[in-house]
């Protein structure tokens, strides 16, 4: 049990180490086990929350099997005009492909030129994602794939990391950062 | 033609450098260029030939945007009882779907073992690929969705490079290889 | 053309910059050259902006024979309440010390915990950076200096990436994003 | 002139790539232990084979202190006429050279080309490997030596993982996947 | 306790691997524990010692919060004509700049060159070191700060490795190779 | 036990971080071009110096079609009683077998401990080689092979880039740095 954990925590801190060539085939002891492959990514997510989307991430956490592989991959729906918020993944790069509906993709380049540039996807249209924050919102039902190069990317959604925090970052802090009223800021703080 | 090669090249150690954190937001000068999105991954490929299966590659090839991205995406389709004959990937793990059908899965550890694993997959089954050849054999209409961790994974198909190596390997050194009659190796390297 | 494919050439060294063993002892011909060493860092820069406090920069581009050593240097100044608004680096970890003054550091875990931490430093303190925004507010004058693992770390300004890009991000999008009214982010976007 | 200055600029880029830094100087408690060096290298293996080849590993499995170290080493032996069979190196790249006798060494490249390409070594000459199948054969008593960029850089010899797995690919699946008569894969199999 | 050894150690031997992207936003378990940050850069080193020169460093060791994040930092003080004997640093790149004082620092490239470079540093100038053995020598009261590439970035102090061994290398063997009588030899050994 | 079990399954997944994963099968254009392969490594060095022994490099340098492959060969020839003087290598692992006569080989390891450990090797002994200083020393006459896990392992000779560095390193910097006599110093450097 212990041996377990063990072995999977060396390996997951390995992930990187990795990429691009795990040292072994595979990291399951039983190709049969359901450490090894996972089910019903074909499933629709649920999308009646107030962004209209939803993400099924397949990652290392859901399929133990991908320790060392330093690849994962992701399902994400969207209700018309459903949205997945401004977000940056600190540990990779992603691929993604339309599998139905439109999809109007928008993100900002990072600093000096924060250029904000945006692109309409069709179904069976192919963009790769930023490291930079980016929001995308949706014409229609939709759902797509999307691939990223490590076992665990992680992810950064600005408004909860901002003004979601736990314990909240103090609001006059934000106020200043933000160079608006305090007013403003607890506006913020309250949704998240 | 000298800056192509060089261009190239260039890519080529990019890609060995890049793994796993790009410095830069994308190597394309135009978002607006076809450079940086790819379209048609939802066409279904030409599936009459011998194998009855086609792949369908967004690679560094494809779409240039993917210039040190270290990821790439691949449509499969199959035809009833298509293959995908052995192969294997030298330069990347992969992660696949199924969007449609049921796909049998085969493959072989590497040495010492060469042990053979197969399983069934379903719509909405998640697998991740090996480094080692594997076969593909499906019970009906299907198709999938793959990603590589790595914008060039590169191929080797056993059949073609030992069978249809061109020129072709000398038939009684494979004779030899193989443990077989010549006559057996030139039936082989007759198809390729 | 020539500049693109320069450009291209200098991504890919940058890059490659990453690994942490170059193979060359340094990448300038000429160590009298101005490429090679840096001075000023001991002036401390205009801190008279409404954040009060200034990024002073020493990376490949200031510096250029940085180039593949994968490290460079920062120095900040602050004002008394001077702040250094909510950013993540994309591309470095970071480590600090303190030369002068008293700095409250606070920054934000990832998802999903998106747990807020602070502490306060005192001269001769050194902390190191994550990967997620953070916001530092300092009760006194100071200075502090600060060294990447990047020759080129890059940085995403939350304030200037979501409410400040060019052309700006449609208001309603953002309103959707962070669940406020529109008028709120035409408050924020009015700043940036 | 430029055409040396961009060798020398790639040059230094690649090797950024491929520079492994272990942390630690070794791995061993004692550099006593039979851990920490192997000895027999120079002991001819035997080659009274079918194949009229013999291969001794030193790699991390053989000798410990390799661990961290990123390389390895192998003597192999040939008969007259003794063949190395088509294979492959998932985990590395090799460099041999000719200590005694006359080696034709044959390679295949990968997709899409499956180029053929043949060299005769003499005593003292040197080679480096690819990441592809390939088939050596002598022309008389031979021994060389060879390294590994890898501790452990694994093998798929073609013919043991294709047509010698266990338990052993349905033969029918193989003689779609080489298009010929399931006969001809009985032949194939019985050897492995 | 075994378990945080256990994790301790795992980090540490992984750092080199992840850089220059960790796996999680940071090791320690409470960022209040003494792991997390690190007091007393500012105090002087203690200078009184033959060579004038104390080095501080703050690596993994020191502060273990380091661990995974592959950079680390130092202070360097120096008595008038102190002297940082020559040395290198077998896992890092380094940058320094002067708090306080002129620095006359001086290095040696690599084989076949072994070029000599010196270059009077001022106070605010930053500087980037190499991997080779270098002296730096100071003119007057000095103290700089340094950031290496690496949590733990090793050191070969020449004199010590080669003069002081434990125990001792045979003299004649280093009479031989630095070509002079075994007596100057056994001055050297004297001292270390 | 388990400790050390533990500590070997941590190294052995490290060992990966190491490896390289060339994007292409070989960067020359015609194998048949010189730069495809060397001839000679067979021939014995010129060992009629002052040191009694000779280095034969096969690097990147000698054979460009290593380019991207990380990986190198050397062959060292001593005269009896010839030395390969104290060096280092800062960008590379080495492996290394006798292929005749008796070689003594001494190491230090790197600070604090400053440790020399010596042995003996026979023909057919397989050695790995450290980051730090090392003198070989034989006893009759020998040639041995070497392979570095880089195509350009690079080298520092202590004796010259101390003694030897052109310009000189003032006397009296060596002197401190080495606590002898300046006139001691001058010995040194007069040799180099």
């Amino acid at each position: 049990m212990f041996l377990l954990s063990f072995v999977a925590l060396t390996f997951s801190y390995l992930a990187l180490a990795h990429e691009p060539s795990p040292l072994q085939d595979f990291c399951v002891a039983d190709p049969n086990s359901p450490d090894f492959f996972f089910s019903g990514l074909h499933l629709m997510g649920n999308i009646s929350n107030h962004l209209g989307s939803k993400v099924t991430p397949v990652f290392v956490t859901q399929l133990p099997g991908l320790n060392t592989m330093g690849i994962s991959m992701v399902r994400i729906d969207y209700a018309p005009w459903g949205l997945n918020p401004p977000h940056t993944h600190p540990r990779a790069t992603e691929i993604l492909t339309i599998l139905e509906g439109t999809l109007q993709v928008r993100f900002v380049t990072s600093n000096p030129d924060n250029r904000f540039i945006t692109k309409v996807l069709q179904k069976g249209d192919v963009f790769w994602g930023l490291f930079i924050s980016n929001a995308m919102w949706v014409m229609d039902m939709l759902w797509l794939l999307l691939a990223f190069s490590s076992q665990n990317p992680g992810a950064i959604t600005i408004g909860n990391a901002v003004f979601g925090a736990n314990p909240a970052i103090p609001a006059d802090i934000l106020a200043k950062a933000f160079q608006v009223d305090k007013s403003v800021v607890d506006q913020l703080q309250a949704k998240f």
